[in-house]
């Protein structure tokens, strides 16, 4: 590239909005927030918000609008599509580019899509989000791909489950990265074993495309990917758009499971004949600001450099892990023997030995400052795996669940890192660890929190803050 | 209120993101544009892109986060629920608060959770846009209630075919406003029918809900409103939001159409837990910024006041009728005998004889910089009745488009004013209007514009313009 290059992962959390906004502890003080956690979502970067309010002026309908800004905005929707396509090298002649609003309509359209009979078969994994299980459970047959103890995808097993199920596979659907122990999937070795055997895969790269370079390879390559999808809101662009990509004949076949505006070429009483691929996919206006958002974010992206990205978040994580490695109270989740670029990103989940999930969580926002996220982060299931349960064990956690007990609720704490966070704010996190570890066995902080059972936080006594004192929603 | 309005139908023009910005003819001129499409999408409210910008700092993900911005996000993401509710006077111990994408989406997810079986009935009408008919079709048995010639509604057809169908029918669905007449449609008298027959209704308010005040009324009475839906794209806030409304008891039956993370409360390997509503059918990642702009618009809205606006808008359209109707050579579609704001919003469709709509439509925006539609606004149907088509002459239009040979499809041109337009911009439409017709048989502009058979637009000559030059998007 010619030109100079402004956002450097070296700059980039200067283009945060908000990173580092001072927020109140419990002590009065105002404090610098920071946010780990980026796997649920990231902030906004300022060139996104400054894109968007570029593109409000020429904003206007897209679908055969005449006028000179509804030209404009559909030819921009539809370079928005082809950037997306290139930013996963995805083949535009043979696959469509569909808007959806995240991920998990990503995934449960193609779960309609894909005309799935009671007794075909999809193989997911027992390391996946909610949002690429419970899709597939009510169509077709679901067998879950089991992990070994540390959690990582056993290869082994799913060889086996495409052994025995065969042609009856109809896909097999797996996580780029693991949302709880930020484990990356071998992606290549996945797709070759499933196109050996004749089925395609769906990559759920939620996780993976904010922090890892993704090649969906041409479609007649071994590792090729069928389908991908991944959301806006983890890509610094949070303005509700998702994406899913895959071959056109797919989305060409049948109907859409949403149907109506824009879906269509013809409508009688009693006949439609349906439009192209994607517009068969999008029903209704599209989110042109949103695209036009994740369309910048993935600029901003490249121009960092995704091999900067990944080098730097792991840099990070090598630190976290090995610091909090030699605590005795602390236990760490995952494989965490070596943190490496192409088999970790950077998400790290831990407990502190007699300690709640919860309450820990709590002191790290109202006595520092840090966002994390606790409790079994939408994967359930590898949780209980994660943590060895039996299954009178996770009878017994799902009636506490739905008794609205959350006294004992298992889960864990999860610090999961963005692109634009620093080591001193990894320094500062440990430091916090370790002053809440030398409260261990006094029952300090049990005393000043209290847990509210129908939710499972917990909220220091005595405290309460107004929101609308930040920001005015209220009026 | 004691607060000094800032915003009035006075001065909102002033206040719409790129109202009036200049953009080329092809004269070479610049001129400032004027948007008469606002049926497809309305532009954004300058205070709605200042509060989403102040809430930008503050955003992060909702739903269990422990980190202070996720806290206040969760309680601004609920409000935004309660906000709306208010908005259309819904009682929010009864019903529920869903936020879609767009109001296809709302529909569409309805159509599923109502459980609909083959042999049950939905009423809809003829004059529906596609979104509220479409979802419908492979669910169940549908009806379309007729319209008279001019377009409204014929309620003796309804009141025949609740008769005939009685307890079969499991929902009358109607349009609030259509997008092509701009009929209101008689909600009370619809919902008291509905009622008294122990049917329930949906009120499709995407086209309403910009334009007029609309109370959902308790749920005990006759007249209650018990589903709606609406956009934020057609109430200036296009930010990837719509809505669904409805009894919290028909969302906490059943399983959502599509679900993942946040719709459940727990999950094993066998066994799904579903969340209450609205998390239930908000699966994935909520749009938070997208709900934060709605709710800014609605705030803005109300302080205009839609008694205002209707004033205002119905002006104009009264404008545009009368001039119109004097003229031999045009042709206005809909009931324009009476233009009273219970009665129409400000959509008025019309052609021009002997002059294609596309035509039309290409001369407004390349010679005068004003945005109109044009075509069959996404309601076939409704555009065959209004134009008396007989079944062969409806076979014939279906063939056409299917051959992507749109020399002879039928349409029309479409204004559609916002509360923003001006009657400055009405009389220089008009003016306009009058130099076209001034041409009418000279064959001037079929001489001077090529059809796209393809897509059925009409481009001029020898003439092309560079959007990168206006919107740098290609970067």
């Amino acid at each position: 590239m010619f030109f100079k290059r402004k956002y450097s992962i070296q700059n980039i959390s200067k283009f945060i909005i908000g990173n580092g906004k001072e927020i109140p502890l419990i002590n009065g003080q105002m404090i610098k927030s920071i946010n780990f956690d980026n796997a649920a979502s990231t902030p906004i970067l300022r060139p996104v918000a400054d894109y968007v309010e570029e593109f409000y002026p020429w904003y206007s309908s897209v679908h055969r609008g005449t006028g000179f800004k509804s030209q404009l905005s559909t030819e921009v929707y539809d370079f928005c599509h082809e950037r997306v396509a290139e930013f996963f090298n995805a083949d535009i002649n043979k696959n469509t580019i569909i808007f959806t609003k995240n991920s998990s309509e990503a995934i449960n359209k193609l779960s309609y899509r894909l005309n799935l009979q009671k007794d075909d078969v999809v193989l997911t994994s027992i390391m996946e989000h909610h949002s690429n299980d419970l899709p597939w459970r009510n169509k077709c047959h679901v067998e879950h791909i089991k992990a070994n103890p540390v959690g990582s995808l056993d290869l082994n097993h799913l060889a086996s489950l495409i052994k025995r199920f065969g042609r009856k596979v109809k896909l097999i659907t797996i996580t780029g990265a693991s949302n709880v122990t930020g484990h990356i999937n071998p992606i290549d070795d996945i797709a070759q074993m499933a196109h050996h055997a004749g089925i395609p895969i769906l990559v759920d790269a939620a996780q993976l495309a904010p922090h890892r370079a993704i090649d969906m390879k041409p479609n007649d390559h071994p590792c090729h990917i069928d389908y991908i999808v991944c959301s806006a809101h983890k890509m610094y662009a949070p303005l509700g758009t998702g994406v899913l990509i895959g071959p056109k004949i797919t989305f060409k076949r049948g109907i859409p499971e949403y149907c109506g505006g824009g879906t269509i070429k013809s409508v009688t009483q009693d006949e439609i004949h349906w439009a192209s691929p994607p517009d068969k996919d999008e029903a209704g206006s599209p989110n042109i600001i949103g695209a036009v958002a994740l369309k910048k974010s993935m600029d901003i992206l490249e121009e960092i450099g995704m091999n900067n990205i990944s080098q730097h978040e792991c840099q990070l994580m090598k630190h976290l892990v090995t610091s909090l490695q030699s605590h005795p109270n602390i236990i760490l989740y995952g494989d965490n023997q070596s943190i490496h670029p192409q088999e970790r990103v950077g998400v790290l989940c831990f407990n502190i030995k007699d300690l709640n999930h919860a309450l820990v969580a709590a002191i790290l926002s109202f006595e520092y400052g840090i966002s994390v996220r606790n409790g079994c982060f939408c994967a359930h299931p590898y949780i209980h795996h994660l943590l060895d349960l039996s299954p009178q064990e996770i009878r017994i956690q799902q009636r506490q669940i739905l008794q609205s007990n959350f006294h004992n609720v298992v889960g864990m704490v999860r610090v999961s890192f963005g692109m634009y966070n620093q080591m001193k704010e990894v320094n500062y996190f440990l430091n916090a660890i370790e002053e809440i570890l030398e409260q261990l066995g006094n029952n300090y902080y049990q005393k000043k929190y209290l847990l509210d059972r129908k939710s499972g936080a917990y909220y220091p006594r005595d405290y309460e803050v107004n929101f609308q004192e930040f920001f005015p929603f209220f009026s």
